[in-house]
């Protein structure tokens, strides 16, 4: 079911995880699939561009919120009404808006590791960040409550909760959730779920929860674009089940709000409502891939550790055991850059963490395979 | 050679322009043409989510600067070097960017009238507006030279220029543009020119000359969407000649700068290589709506006033001579709307002045007849 590109195809449609890398190193950094979007979304946005769909989002939402109303249905069981989307060009720029207009004062809780543009957007929109790190030695890599609870009691009424979490590839659990939910309800602090990856938790692991499903107070930032591989058709959403959150949305200048495609509407509302069987078929490959890197690294990187992954297509992979025993010489990925492969750098997540890198799984079981094969070359041991 | 939307399926492609309107009455608000891009605009993106190009923008330009650069030489002689255009996700985010980043701390000069996001802009990046109002009675409409000196002696360090303009439609002239970075030289001030509208100047007036043809310390910002009608496929261009202005902009976070699409960036590469025909026969239909115009507003609307277009396809119009004579009772926007036609309030444009429209003549000549035939009936005296 899914079309997967070759190298040649794969650097003509991806410029930006083909386009940075020499010719003949296989990229495996930025979070983009080596396979075509779902068909579902090609034909509804060629039809679309037939019809002469190239102007302005509407004022509406498109019809996005009744397609995820849907999609929130039929995946997670959860009832989300159809009016609670707000449509946003992007994840991030929506995570900014709703930093700028819908969170109180106060510094904003940044769980580490995290997405690298979380830092930027707290700084953009003028908050003070309080990091509270994950111990890249606990098995259960879960939120630190108890760490969060301290930075609540010293003035943070914010918190950036990524859910599926990237790059940990973590689900978290519903009792983490309403646990969270209580302590922000305790200092009067609202959490921002980023739920881009919801879509894409794996078939054999925990369920996902929606964060707004515990906590009617929270916003959650969604889209289609991560799950389905289309962030060149923007379209993003902010859940917020209250109407008041949503009328200060509303109100902002378009210059603010606007700017997400009615082309990129049309892909989130096809991907919504008919991209149910192939994203299944993405769970399964990614699944199967998360095994076959288990099977590889034994073989190839014996001493790598990393968590079995829950969500995502992306592995924290922990390759302390590989770099320099006296802490010099070059980085793992460094070296694994070196070898023809292209991770993404540990630090970029978790600043200040050494030796750690992220995998990107979404590619063909070939195309992984090799990776892991030049992984293990680039860093055996001298 | 342009394929006209009929109603329906303006209502289809439009759902911003038609949408936002009761079925019955004619949009002629919103700068949104009722016909498809060119051909080579369609077919260029179609192949591009044929490759599976939905993912995100490349850290290059995707080849746009070289696009404009062939574009500026033939249309205007200009030479502009291929790597002065740095891309972002539309003109106004872009010019955002711009006063957040290159422009010395001060007050903002805003002619008036003007789009109204610039004003929204201006606000956003924290900077103090300055207006320099043209004078509704002045034939010439030109701008305020003497009235920007009076700003720059004041204080004021920017100057947002929209060339040609909107929405008096208006071609600034060479001698005019010397004057002005004159001015701002003379104060360390820096002219900020949106000329989104520069492809739609009009065959039969004055010649489009760009700002930074005579100020290479000026910044342009455009793109392809307005004079293609393809907003929907973001993708706008930072031109700046001096490298440090470009260093600064690509040292931004990408959350501030990406954004735009590679399908966006495919759209204006066609556009810019391959839309010279199709423009011309823009220019032409606009031209031609233009003069039916002025022989309407003869007919049906002998007390309006308004200036011979030179460029864009929005008509200025002064209705201030159907205004109530005590100055009550309904605008002329609000009767216009009430006899079936949607126009451009002229608040939006120039806040305080009464009785002027904004009237988009991208449409086709029957719709535009009747338009002018509706106002003619909703504005005729009790």
């Amino acid at each position: 079911m899914l079309r997967d590109h070759t190298d040649a195809e794969a650097r003509a449609a991806l410029p930006l995880k083909w386009g940075a890398v020499p010719e003949g190193t296989i990229p495996a950094w930025v979070a983009e699939m080596d396979w075509h979007t779902a068909p579902a979304v090609t034909d509804a946005v060629t039809a679309a561009l037939q019809r002469g769909v190239t102007g302005y989002a509407p004022f509406d939402d498109a019809g996005v919120g009744a397609a995820y109303a849907g999609f929130a249905r039929r995946q997670w069981g959860w009832e989300v009404p159809p009016e609670a989307s707000v449509p946003v060009p992007a994840v991030v720029p929506g995570l900014r808006l709703v930093l700028e207009s819908l969170c109180p004062p106060g510094p904003v809780v940044v769980p580490l590791p995290c997405y690298p543009p979380f830092r930027d957007v707290v700084a953009l929109a003028g908050r003070e960040a309080v990091h509270v790190e994950t111990d890249p030695d606990d098995p259960e890599a879960a939120l630190d409550l108890a760490a969060v609870e301290r930075a609540f009691a010293a003035g943070a009424r914010t918190l950036l909760l990524c859910s599926p979490h990237n790059p940990l590839g973590r689900v978290a659990r519903r009792a983490e959730l309403e646990a969270l939910r209580d302590l922000a309800a305790h200092h009067g602090a609202r959490v921002v779920a980023d739920e881009v990856h919801a879509p894409l938790t794996l078939p054999d692991g925990p369920a996902f929860t929606p964060y707004l499903a515990v906590d009617p107070r929270g916003i959650a930032v969604t889209s289609t674009t991560k799950s389905f591989n289309a962030p060149g058709l923007p379209c993003a959403q902010v859940v917020a089940l209250d109407p008041e959150d949503r009328a200060v949305l509303q109100a902002l200048p378009l210059v603010q709000t606007h700017g997400w495609s009615p082309l990129g509407a049309v892909a989130s509302v096809a991907a919504w409502r008919h991209g149910d069987a192939w994203l299944a078929a993405v769970r399964d490959r990614v699944a199967a891939n998360r095994d076959l890197l288990g099977t590889l690294l034994a073989a190839h990187l014996p001493l790598a550790r990393t968590r079995r992954l829950e969500a995502t297509y992306l592995a924290w992979l922990d390759l302390r055991a590989y770099a320099a025993p006296d802490g010099r010489g070059p980085d793992p990925v460094a070296r694994a850059e070196a070898g023809g492969v292209r991770l993404g750098p540990g630090e970029d997540y978790h600043p200040g963490l050494p030796g750690h890198a992220r995998l990107n799984l979404a590619t063909s079981p070939d195309r992984l395979t090799e990776v892991v094969r030049r992984l293990g070359v680039a860093l055996a041991p001298a």
